[in-house]
């Protein structure tokens, strides 16, 4: 027994002295149990006033490390252990629970955690399939890429020049009129809203939205403090947005064309007269566009190519038609909005990955892009009409939907509200993984977004034919 | 003139007169000062009411559109185009200054705008210069990667697994046992501020941070509302801890080794008592390492080593040494928290590149990363001693400096309180752009943050001695 407070160290002699037996109770060298030297020894030993000795003990006393025994002396308390355990470890849980960002929903955690598992048939994901990503073409694109330095520093803080001229020249095609100067490049269409929550938004700003929509799935603007007001298609609409809006801030988002979790598309008199609403009401509008290139047959104009005065944030991306891991995704806008999220791009995490971002360009400037579109759009159709088959076949009964027009998703509706947290979880033990309706719209027991973007054939018909067995079987 | 409003519309037909008339204003079918028709022609040809014309015209009036001339009819108002410009664009800048996240400072809103131009001089850019990357090899590497289907998918919420796992394995020479588990991949160290600063801070909660930080040049706490306080390291540490954190919760952020700006390191001692301190206040630790492998000669732990309780968060990142444009980074900590920042990524942007991870992993696994180390620490000494050089011999009168033990940054001292904007402005006109101490500690009018790692030897004298002859010429 060595050890002596040190009298030039930050701490007090005391507070040294807490430490030096806390740690002998960790280290086990005073066991549960021990009896400690008395205060007259320690003094001694410390060479310290038996009053700062006593003002160490009443400390380890008052967290529950030590315990008097009448008439005997000192010992280590037997949970000391415990205490000690949740003295030395933070309280991160108390952390995690009083911080600002809101979790995912349970059944989305699932969802993220199970859909890593290789046995899992999954029958609800939003991700083309793994034979579907044009891996060798990639791969073989990687070897023509000619890196040079200035390209893989920190990129610009609207992202790469020549990916944003080349998307200039490719939104054409979905009438869209735009300069570089408005395009901003982002990871994936995710962080697009994360950015325009935080940067366009004052807290308390209204968020109107579809009902379902993608939005309850996710949180970028729940958890800036937003409040979402869902509104459904109707006659009303301007009544709607006119009773929320009131003196708020708001935005209007949509997914117009190849909706997301349902499938539909606005007609192109649908688009103009939502566009014309929330212009006259001045109600910005985030046009999440992220599955047009899948429409099967027809092309739509984007509600971006009626804007002639900056009402429509526009949101494109390639995660959904070339390849989620290289989490690329523009917005285009305003060029005062497009600086604005920039800068705060710029803060959040200097820019996107600048391999990714010379593969897009790659991709699209060469023609890849468009001539892998045209082949997957036929795969993805292909896939579409086998699970429509199977649904024909099993499912008529019990459930209704709409030909898909494109994309990845059949908004499968049950006659009965069947779809519950109970049935998700059943499925799971048997390997099937769907994105239930509930997730989209709290309220909705009807629905599975049913994707036949993902599982493969086989997978389709065995999970399909396991729902539909555990379906019957809970009649 | 053949319009006549819609009986069947979602607008009511007075809104949509209003709406065609603006229409006309706007097209320039009507300029300024043209005279509407009357309210009976109007009415007549809308086959409406007149009290419906009336309303309309109010409307306008109310607008500033349209202004009635006594005794001579109703005219489209001088002021018009003003009035419909401000009425048809989203009022963008309101959103903006309303918003919850806060700009970039000025002055480094122009450093990330001027680090863009090429004939710009980067006296203090925090980035390894150009001829410094491995963009051969880089590019080299690219031809071997091996793609496979379900790597470019989404990535797992933790990052790609073989990452990982090289992560774990190459932590162990700076002390750090952990295993795949513990660790997060992020797209650079700045998102894992942002994701603590949502995902394990109540508002309100308390940063301790040294003086001058980095932190105060981005903001990822302060656009979450967190309170900044800056302590200094001396024995009465614990005092300020324990002053401000009183029952709030907090976390102390520290760059212990090639601090940013000053390129300071603590030394083990120095990094043991700060840990112990934190570990006694139960103030969690955010360990900011991304400069450690830049250190010239010797080698010192990370205080993430000394942790066996889950009290520091590690992040680490190969921005600062292989490319930033890849943008990768990880966060090592306790697997609840790991897990929680995990499920906020998922939210935020998906995971990061995946092809960017590949490269990353494939780098350290093959040794490339360790090989090119002691080759860009050799590159960085010499470029130090350069400068240094040229400190000697033409700031030794007018400024102090401690000679730097390794990463980027010489933290420049000048006499007299020198370094404010108007200095920063007069040298970017000559080309020069600094990063002036006032972004790291806004009292500071001292410093600059002298980089020598990314200009060339020519831009370096040129640049010193521009920065010289400014200051002896405004003496």
């Amino acid at each position: 027994m060595k050890w002596k407070p040190n009298r030039h160290s930050h701490l007090t002699i005391h507070e040294q002295i807490v430490d030096w037996m806390k740690s002998r109770i960790e280290n086990g060298d005073w066991s549960i149990g021990t009896k400690i030297p008395t205060q007259r020894e320690l003094a001694t030993q410390f060479q310290v006033n038996r009053s700062t000795i006593q003002l160490a003990l009443d400390e380890l006393k008052a967290d529950g490390l030590i315990e008097s025994r009448v008439g005997s002396g000192i010992y280590v308390a037997n949970n000391s252990w415990n205490v000690l355990l949740n003295n030395s470890q933070p309280n991160w849980q108390q952390h995690i629970d009083g911080s600002i960002h809101k979790p995912n929903y349970h059944t989305i955690q699932l969802i993220n955690e199970y859909e890593q598992l290789h046995h899992i048939i999954r029958l609800g994901t939003g991700e083309i399939a793994p034979e579907l990503l044009p891996t060798k073409q990639l791969e073989h694109s990687l070897k023509e890429l000619a890196l040079d330095a200035r390209s893989i520093g920190y990129s610009s803080p609207l992202g790469n020049e020549t990916l944003r001229a080349n998307l200039c020249e490719y939104l054409k095609k979905h009438g869209i009129q735009t300069s570089s100067e408005n395009i901003l490049i982002v990871s994936g269409a995710l962080q697009a809203l994360q950015l325009i929550a935080v940067g366009l938004l004052e807290a308390g700003s209204v968020v109107f939205h579809e009902q379902p929509s993608y939005l309850n799935s996710v949180h970028p603007f729940q958890s800036a403090g937003m409040r979402m007001i869902s509104v459904s298609k109707n006659n009303h609409l301007i009544q709607q947005l006119k009773a929320y809006k009131r003196n708020r801030q708001s935005l209007f988002y949509t997914v117009p064309t190849l909706h997301n979790p349902t499938g539909y598309s606005l007609s192109l008199k649908e688009k103009e007269d939502l566009f014309h609403v929330c212009k006259e009401l001045q109600i910005p509008i985030i046009e999440d566009d992220v599955y047009h290139e899948l429409l099967f047959e027809t092309t739509s104009p984007a509600m971006k190519s009626f804007d002639k005065t900056g009402q429509v944030l526009y949101i494109g991306s390639v995660s959904k038609t070339l390849s989620p891991g290289l989490r690329i995704g523009w917005v285009v806008g305003p060029s005062k909005v497009i600086e604005r999220l920039a800068d705060i791009k710029m803060q959040t995490d200097y820019g996107s990955s600048a391999i990714s971002q010379l593969i897009v360009s790659h991709w699209i400037a060469t023609g890849l892009y468009e001539k892998h579109l045209v082949e997957l759009r036929q795969q993805l159709k292909w896939r579409a009409t086998f699970v429509e088959h199977i649904l024909n076949q099993q499912f008529k009964d019990i459930a209704t939907w709409t030909k898909p027009e494109g994309g990845f998703y059949i908004w499968l509706k049950f006659h009965k509200p069947i779809v519950n947290k109970a049935l998700f979880l059943r499925l799971l033990k048997e390997n099937v993984l769907i994105n239930p309706g509930y997730i989209y719209d709290s309220s909705d027991l009807h629905h599975i977004r049913l994707s036949y973007a993902y599982a493969s054939f086989e997978q389709l018909k065995v999970g399909l034919n396991t729902l539909f067995e555990m379906i019957q079987h809970n009649k």
